[in-house]
């Protein structure tokens, strides 16, 4: 059952002043389709609230890591801006509960699909940037960003590990990461691969998982850790 | 000859608290590779920049595109952040004059390169939104924007005519265009291309251009301009 938005502004602790602003914002556009009066679906603050997320992320980024290059802001930013980031945040608020869809988007679990959730936040954040103004609209992001992610540059590295070992690699080693399938076990359906990742011949670490590349990526982190570790000493 | 930065702060009516950012944002890299003293290029402000144009541009289409639907909004915004359109305002403040480049930049006319007189414009943006505020940033991007461009819709059309005129005839005619090629005239070295267009074997307009392309846009963009007269009448 879809909740009242009177709970979503508690909830976010955000009272707004246009209220028709925060429904539009919840809109899904099947229930716009299925809707007997007239009303707006959230497409068109989505649009908007896009760009407000890519200035606070920006922002916050050139700030947290003042020396940074461009370069790795820019990685940064699209993994804090992309659909998965996003559909996480939305979880942290529990948005899902307040989505208005059509009835067979609602039976298809409509509420739980990381687009329908993801774009929810998008117009979320773009109702409250008109509503309330940028500064609130960029409290309230950081605020779910900073609850998900101690560090954005590790939100990266769980994307990516095994892109993010070969740079590490090759600029501190000039040398790249090489992976060996160890064993393939397990029934069929549900095999386990183990996998060890070598750097110049010498054993860095070892993976597992349900995939050869799932297995890698773990390896990959593993290896990542251990190279932090041992620069640190 | 480079002019001093006083020069542009009189040009865009902006006078910095803290000139270093200023001079941050007209810094190229291949100034600072040759600069002896340690300075930062204007890379990072780059990508803050583009974050900034991002929201002034899309809340720009929002209110002034009222009831536009999200898609024809995105066309909009990607054709007035790309780089073409960002050289353009640049051009129009005369930024390549201010801009601190290396000897061989310099000398390969570097202050007339789009990408770098766009990201020139990008990292000033970020400039004064850091310096003078976000508003402060909005006013002056969308007076350049309003310089140069009446009507956004417009600057898509200019891009793509072809495809503007197929949605436009596949929606209110069910029907696509036709191109006939006419004539291939002049010489070898500069050609001169002559093109019909039709719709439902009728004459739509004509069009000429140096390349087959350049002609068929041109019949294109004399089509749209029709078909919006004859709804007119």
């Amino acid at each position: 059952m879809t909740m009242p938005l009177s709970a979503l502004e508690k909830k976010i602790n955000c009272l707004f002043n246009n209220k028709e602003l925060l429904n539009e914002a919840m809109t899904h556009r099947s229930y716009r389709f299925e809707s007997q009066v007239e009303t707006k679906d959230n497409q068109r603050l989505e649009f908007l609230g896009d760009a407000v997320i890519e200035l606070i992320v920006s922002r916050y980024l050139f700030d947290r890591y003042s020396n940074a290059p461009e370069g790795d802001m820019t990685k940064y930013r699209a993994a804090l801006v992309q659909e998965s980031a996003l559909f996480d945040c939305a979880r942290h608020i529990d948005l899902g509960h307040f989505l208005l869809l059509g009835k067979s988007e609602l039976t298809s679990k409509g509420n739980e699909r990381p687009s329908n959730l993801s774009d929810a936040y998008e117009a979320l954040i773009a109702a409250i940037y008109i509503d309330q103004g940028y500064e609130k609209a960029q409290v309230f992001h950081i605020q779910n960003l900073e609850a998900l992610w101690n560090e954005p540059a590790d939100l990266v590295l769980v994307q990516n590990p095994k892109g993010i070992l070969q740079e590490i690699t090759q600029k501190n080693h000039g040398s790249t990461p090489k992976y060996a399938t160890i064993s393939k076990s397990g029934p069929e359906h549900e095999p386990k691969y183990k996998v060890d990742c070598y750097l110049n011949r010498e054993l860095l670490a070892h993976g597992e998982g349900k995939t050869l590349k799932s297995a890698q990526e773990n390896a990959a982190t593993h290896a990542i850790n251990r190279l932090k570790e041992d620069k640190n000493k």
